[in-house]
């Protein structure tokens, strides 16, 4: 295989596949890393897996990274998950610092593995009004790396690739049907129900819901299987 | 206890049980994380948590977080650590942005916790080549936190305390000696021997040799036991 090497944060849900197989159509080899931090939806650490061998990546790696004994969270902690619609400012659905951590260990991967480029699904648009998903955190997350690292310090340059950032979910719906992003196999539920079905309520399933209706297309992943 | 809230990152090692006891004789009250990366260094989890117990800190999270996966130094893969002095240049010994994942991890806690401060025994005069010890990075750390974070972004600021940043290794020793760090407890070898002693001529060992000769004092660690 061809192309350069870049690391991709793939948590298995709509957005990550997105990107990722966005990296891929550009030509990148990918190397995928999926962390597992206990948290309360960890069925997306299946998806997440699937959607790695169906993008054929060079290698993934589900890293645990428990983050539950820091609490704070309604995602790692003993705290509802809200769904009741999503609401202005920050909700407690927050990881504190979750994607500062998973950035900084995909940059780890990147620098030992000779990779200078990293893609990572956020967006600032339809998003759930997390701060860790604003340009400003990327643009200062590049500098600290560029001053973190022996790669940095010799004069090469990490880049943070963020293809979705400037989209709405409609516009990441229509971005993953021209990438050929395989969203049947994604998942997006905070909250799973007992059955395992997602729960339809949570701000990660209105916000999904609203793209694909938004977008005119029918979520592959809510169909009955047939 | 009074005081503020603070974390720390403790290796077991003698700068950051030097930074721990430091900031308790400031009177902050500590969250101490040491970060277990399947290091070759092992031992040092052990000596790590006889220092959090000397030091009466708030609580002690020891956080598996193995980073052999990605290779890329000698103190995660198979690579020689080397036995002949201290040379210049960034030694291989350098785990890829092993400072940025721990600060990140510790950012987690601390803005779970509620607390804004964060402690690191990095110093950038008597130290190992290693870019994630420098002001640059620590003040690159610092805008990237502030970015990143809920409480950063609502107005609150992270700092990142490096008490030790501009001293070298006897100024260090003697740092701990005023703030009656439990230096006896440390270990600092890469590379244990066998026989489960230092190695004596790893970078860390011989840098700390340095700095107890050079203050004229006799390494506690290294006396033969009673």
């Amino acid at each position: 295989m061809t192309g350069k090497l870049a690391v991709v944060l793939l948590s298995g849900g709509l957005d990550s596949t997105t990107v990722a197989a966005i990296a891929r159509a550009q030509g990148w080899r990918l190397l995928a890393l999926t962390i597992d931090y206990n948290q309360r939806h960890r069925i997306e650490l299946e998806h997440a897996a699937r959607v790695a061998r169906a993008l054929d990546v060079e290698r993934h790696i589900t890293l645990p990274l428990d983050l539950t004994g820091f609490g704070g969270s309604a995602l790692t902690a003993d705290i509802a998950v809200p769904k009741t619609g999503v609401a202005p400012g920050i909700p407690v659905t927050y990881v504190p610092a979750r994607n500062t951590i998973f950035l900084s260990v995909a940059l780890g991967w990147a620098e030992a593995a000779g990779a200078r480029d990293l893609f990572i699904g956020v967006n600032a648009l339809d998003f759930s009004g997390y701060p860790d998903c604003r340009p400003e955190f990327i643009a200062a997350f590049e500098a600290m790396a560029n001053a973190a690292t022996k790669a940095g310090v010799e004069g090469e340059r990490f880049k943070v690739h963020t293809p979705l950032m400037a989209l709405d979910k409609a516009g990441i719906i229509r971005a993953a049907h021209d990438a050929g992003a395989p969203i049947d196999l994604t998942w997006s539920c905070y909250d799973p129900l007992p059955s395992g079905r997602p729960c339809g309520a949570c701000d990660s399933c209105r916000l999904r819901a609203k793209g694909f209706a938004e977008a005119g297309v029918v979520d592959p992943a809510q169909s009955p299987s047939p």
